[in-house]
C-alpha cells in the first residue's frame, strides 16, 4: 500500500523552527518522556573511521506519547573543512511509532540537531539554574556557543554575557553576534575563574579532553551545563569539580557512563554517590533539583535519541505544508 | 556549500535493479571487502519495541575500496498485516566515504534488504554448493523463498526445486511462481526429509525458533544455506546438525555468535571447533570453501551492513539519471 513520505530540506526546516520556547517545550517533553515507563533509546551505534577521519553515530529512541520517533545518522569527518565542506552533516528520519513507516525524511545538514541540542541547554537551565540570573557565561565560541546562550536566555532572561575562548578574535566575534541577537551586553573574558566568577550560568560548548572548569571556579549559586562531552575522552569538568557540587544531573546516565563527564570520574574512582538524577526525572517530579539558590549545580548533555525524536515530531507538527511529498 | 541528494522510490529501484548476476557480484564484492584490512562494520543497533509488537534494526558498515556507505534502517512492525500494512519497510541512505555527505536516499521500503539477502545466498551458493546442482530446495514460502531460488539459480543452473511450508497451499503458490519465473519443474514436498535427501542445495527461509534441519537430514554433497536467523533466539539449523557438517561458514562471526546459528550451539556448549571462516574468507582465497563434492556445508547468513553498502554503491551505479534532484 503506496504512502506519501515527506522530504524536508535545511532552508525549509530553518524557516519553519527557530529557536523559541517551542522548541525548549518541546525537547523538555522529551526529557520527561525518557523517564516513564515504556520509553525505549538503545545504545549509540558510533561507527569510528580513523582512516578517514571520521565518525558517525546514529541515534534513536521510542517514547511514550510522541506518534513517531526518529532516526538520526550523524557524521561527523573532520578534515572537511580543508575541502571547504562542514565537518558535521546528516539527516533525521520519522518513522511512525505504531507502524514503523516512514513518515519524513529532514535533509537538515544537522540543523535539527543543533536545535535539539540547545533546547535541551535550556531545559537545564530552567530545571537547575537560580531563578536569578544577571550574567551569564560561555566557555567556546562556535554554533553551539551562541545557540546555548540564546536557548538560556529563553528561560533565564539575563542582561550580561561574558565569552572565553582559546582564540580571543573569536570570542569577541561570538560575543558581538550574541550581543546583537540577543540585544544584551556582551564581551570576551580571556580569564576563565573570572568568567566563572562573574557568571550564575555557564554553559561549556568545546570538545576538550582535558577539563575547563576546576573546582576553584565553583562558588555559590552556580550552574554549569557542560555539553561538549559525547565521545569517550572528552572531559569538560574536572572530576574534584564533579565531586564538589551539591548536585550533578545528566541526560541519561547509561551515556554519561560511557562518553559524559561522570566517564572521567568512574575511571579515577572518585565517584561513590548514589545514580545521579536524569534531566528527565527533574522534568517529570521524580526527582528533587536545585534545592536552595546557594546551591552548585552541574548538568552533563551527551545528546539522546529522546532529543532526537522531539525535535523531528516538534518539526511535522511546526512545518505546515513545507517540504516535497514522495509517493513510495 | 549546498549540495544535490538523489532520492530514488521504490518503484524506480526495482526497475534499475533486477535480481541478476550484476547484484551477485556488487554482493560478493563486499564480502571480500569486509575480509580486507581498514573494513569498519560496527554491531548492529537493534531496538526492540515490545509494547507496538516491533523491533528496528540499524546497520552500515565502511568498506575500503567503496566510494560510500551505507546505513539502513530496518523496522518491522508484525501487528501491521492486520491493518494492510507490511511488516517490513525502511529506507537506506548512502554517504560519502570520504566526506561522510549525503549522496542519496533510497525510500526502497525493503527492496534493496531483500535483494542484498537474495544476492548473498548466491554468493554462498556460488562457493559453497557442489559444482553440479541438479535439485534445489527451499524451506519457507515468503519473498526470500522466492528469491533465494531465483538468486541461486544464477550460479547454479538447477532443473528441479521442491518447496516446503507449514502452510501446503502456500508450498504449492510458491512452487508455482518459481516454476513460472524460472522455467524449471518446482513442486511443494511436505516431507522436510524427502526434500532434503532430494536436493544438493537447500535454502532455509524462515523465522524459526526450532530447527529445522537436523543432522539425520544431512547428506554427502549437501549445501545448506540458513538465511532466516537475525535476532537471538531464531534458530533453523539443529546443534548436531551444525556441528556434524564437514564446514560451517558464517556471514559475520560477531553476529552468528549472538543472532545466528551458531549461537544455539555456542549456548549448549557442543562448539568447539576453531574460529568458523567468514564467507568473504572465501571469496577473497584466505580460507578454503568445499574440499570436495561429497562434503556436507552449512552458510549461515545473518545479514551484514557491508551488504547494505555494497547494494546502495550498485545502486546508484544502476540507475542512472532516474530519481528526484533535492538541493540541500
Amino acid at each position: 500500500m503506496a504512502h506519501e513520505v515527506r522530504i524536508v530540506t535545511e532552508a525549509e526546516l530553518r524557516a519553519a523552527l527557530p529557536l523559541d520556547l517551542a522548541a525548549v517545550d518541546a525537547v523538555e517533553a522529551a526529557f520527561s518522556a525518557l523517564a516513564a515507563p515504556g520509553a525505549v533509546m538503545p545504545p549509540v551505534l558510533s561507527m569510528h573511521l580513523p582512516q578517514v577521519n571520521g565518525e558517525v553515530d546514529v541515534k534513536t529512541a521510542w517514547l511514550p506519547g510522541f506518534d513517531g520517533f526518529a532516526v538520526k545518522i550523524s557524521p561527523g569527518f573532520f578534515d572537511n573543512p580543508a575541502r571547504g565542506l562542514p565537518s558535521l552533516n546528516g539527516l533525521m528520519v520519522l518513522l511512525s511509532a505504531r507502524t514503523g513507516l516512514l513518515e519524513a525524511v529532514f535533509l537538515d545538514n544537522g540543523y535539527l540537531t543543533d536545535l535539539r541540542t540547545a533546547a535541551a541547554g535550556a531545559v537545564a537551565a530552567r530545571h537547575l539554574a537560580p531563578s536569578r540570573v544577571d550574567v551569564a557565561g560561555v566557555v567556546g565560541t562556535g554554533v553551539q556557543a551562541r545557540m546555548q546562550i540564546a536557548a538560556a536566555h529563553l528561560v533565564r532572561p539575563f542582561s550580561e554575557v561574558r565569552v572565553w575562548g582559546r582564540d580571543g578574535a573569536k570570542a569577541a566575534a561570538c560575543a558581538a553576534d550574541i550581543a546583537a541577537s540577543l540585544g544584551v551586553a556582551a564581551r570576551a573574558e580571556p580569564d576563565l575563574p573570572r568568567l566563572t566568577e562573574a557568571c550564575q550560568l555557564v554553559v561549556t560548548t568545546t570538545p576538550a579532553r582535558s577539563p575547563m572548569i576546576t573546582r576553584a571556579m565553583l562558588h555559590p549559586g552556580l550552574h554549569v551545563t557542560a555539553m561538549g562531552s559525547d565521545q569517550p575522552g572528552k572531559n569538560e569538568i574536572a572530576v574534584d569539580a564533579l565531586v564538589a557540587a551539591d548536585l550533578y544531573v545528566c541526560d541519561r546516565l547509561a551515556q554519561v557512563r560511557a562518553m559524559g563527564e561522570l566517564r572521567a570520574a568512574l575511571e579515577a574512582g572518585l565517584w561513590s554517590m548514589p545514580e545521579p538524577p536524569e534531566l528527565g526525572q527533574l522534568v517529570a517530579g521524580q526527582r528533587a533539583g536545585r534545592a536552595s539558590t546557594r546551591c552548585v549545580t552541574i548538568c552533563d548533555l551527551t545528546g539522546t535519541g529522546a532529543q532526537d525524536t522531539a525535535i523531528a515530531a516538534h518539526a511535522l507538527r511546526a512545518l505546515g505544508s513545507a517540504g516535497t511529498r514522495i509517493e513510495v
